[in-house]
């Protein structure tokens, strides 16, 4: 046998197949076995190796359908048995991706662990609305927060701290939440004119948005839900949005193709 | 003629050929006029098409060669004669790129923009570090700042908002101002044995690295200065940081190959 196998955490960016790093689909492509999340799209899936075992770990929201300790030995397990492991998730593993926590027990278990970052849903997003990250004038900075809470448990969030006009707010994993989100950073003064862009399924086929603004984007999204995944984006930024038309991903293999003339 | 071309706004990532998405590979090549920053790799240059006109517009700290009008105006010239126009940026051009400003410009004279995004700085940190940006019971969110100032002008940061514990603190064009950076921070409540990374020319073969602490990291970098570009990470994240080797990038050629199978 081989000895022990190795795992890649690769991120697979926040949808479009071509949003994916030459690194990523190496990685992919080096695979005996892929294990995956329900973010990642079946077009990404396909640049798997026929041959490779595939292994769904899928999180849909509020069922946790492979808990993470599960995940976590299953990991183990392949690459023990002398595998090398595609350990695929969407956007970036190291964010809200809980790419550092596999591999820390990955690497107590003596497995080696290397890293693809992705393309971030924040950023996929602003490539395909245009509404920048940061702007002269309009943001000095972005930041990347958590809207979810634990079962039962209160929305934790640093609210004075994060009421800062000049610093793009993006929220991940904020659908259920945005109404209170959206009260408590006006209840420290963010005014409720403040634009907010929402999107659902950012850079695929399924692209939805929604602009709106802070005193209004909890009413708007109990009135249209819009399908998981949706971001948040809080900010001046979000004035600079002019309806782009939804930019079309080239298939992969004409991409990569043209990459390796 | 063809009448008036387009501009591509391309990220190229922070410095490893293999960290480019595929659609950044595919804009490039299909460039008539390449217009590239000088954090822009000659790897990266060199997969630009052999007939295409380069155009170098680079930025030294401290000595903006090309001044921004002259940019936009280099941009609008090469587009109207008709070429496709390859803008590459170092990371992601709408995160500190002024990609955004670049296609204000563009729009408002008649000529059709669309974006590349890229792994941004930290995110290629993050990687080749194995230091995520979030992680639970560490941090719950990321927060992307810029450490630069204008000439003669104060550092206008919202500290008070900045110092925050729970959240990683990443500093772009920081290398001139850490030392006061950081004395701010403690001014409001940061400890002084948080963490610090500093990193230069992540994911590159010049890659550095320094671990530190807020209270030593002015004193380190002033004795011990780094070669630009720098980026600093503050914060309970960089306690993972474990001494990783430092990832080797693949040549793109058997990357591209390999995803073209
Ligand atoms: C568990 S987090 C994973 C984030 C991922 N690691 C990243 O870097 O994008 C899942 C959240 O990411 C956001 N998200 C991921 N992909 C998205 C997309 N294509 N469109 C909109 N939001 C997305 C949503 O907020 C979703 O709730
Ligand atoms: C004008 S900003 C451009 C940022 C870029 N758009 C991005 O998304 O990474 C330049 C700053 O980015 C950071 N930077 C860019 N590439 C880097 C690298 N390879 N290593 C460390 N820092 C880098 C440094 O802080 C540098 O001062």
């Amino acid at each position: 046998m081989t000895g022990t196998g190795k795992v890649y955490l690769i991120g697979a960016g926040p949808g479009a197949v071509d949003l994916m790093t030459l690194r990523a689909v190496r990685m992919l492509k080096e695979a005996d076995a892929v294990v995956y999340d329900r973010l990642v799209s079946s077009e990404i899936l396909d640049l798997a190796p026929a041959a490779a075992q595939m292994v769904p770990v899928g999180k849909a929201p509020k069922c946790h359908t492979v808990p993470q300790d599960r995940i976590n030995e299953i990991l183990v397990e392949l690459a023990e048995s002398g595998l090398t492991v595609a350990r695929l998730k969407g956007g970036d593993p190291l964010i809200f991706g809980r790419g550092s926590e596999e591999a820390a027990h990955l690497e107590a278990c003596g497995i080696a662990v290397e890293y693809a970052p992705g393309i971030t849903a924040a950023q996929g997003m602003a490539a395909w609305t245009g509404v920048p990250l940061t702007h002269r004038g309009l943001a000095t900075g972005v930041r990347y927060v958590t809207g979810h809470r634990a079962r039962d448990a209160r929305l934790d969030l640093d609210w004075k701290s994060l009421a800062s006009q000049d610093t793009t707010l993006v929220i991940y994993m904020g659908a259920a939440n945005i109404a209170e989100i959206a009260l408590r950073l006006m209840g420290e003064g963010m005014p409720g004119a403040l634009p907010v862009l929402a999107i659902s399924n950012a850079t695929t086929p399924r692209e939805a948005r929604l602009v709106s603004r802070l005193d209004r984007i909890g009413l708007d999204i109990a009135e249209t839900p819009m399908r998981a995944p949706v971001l948040f984006v809080i900010g001046h930024v979000v004035s600079l949005y002019r309806g782009m038309p939804i930019p079309v991903a080239e298939p992969v293999a004409e991409a990569a193709v043209m990459a390796g003339e």
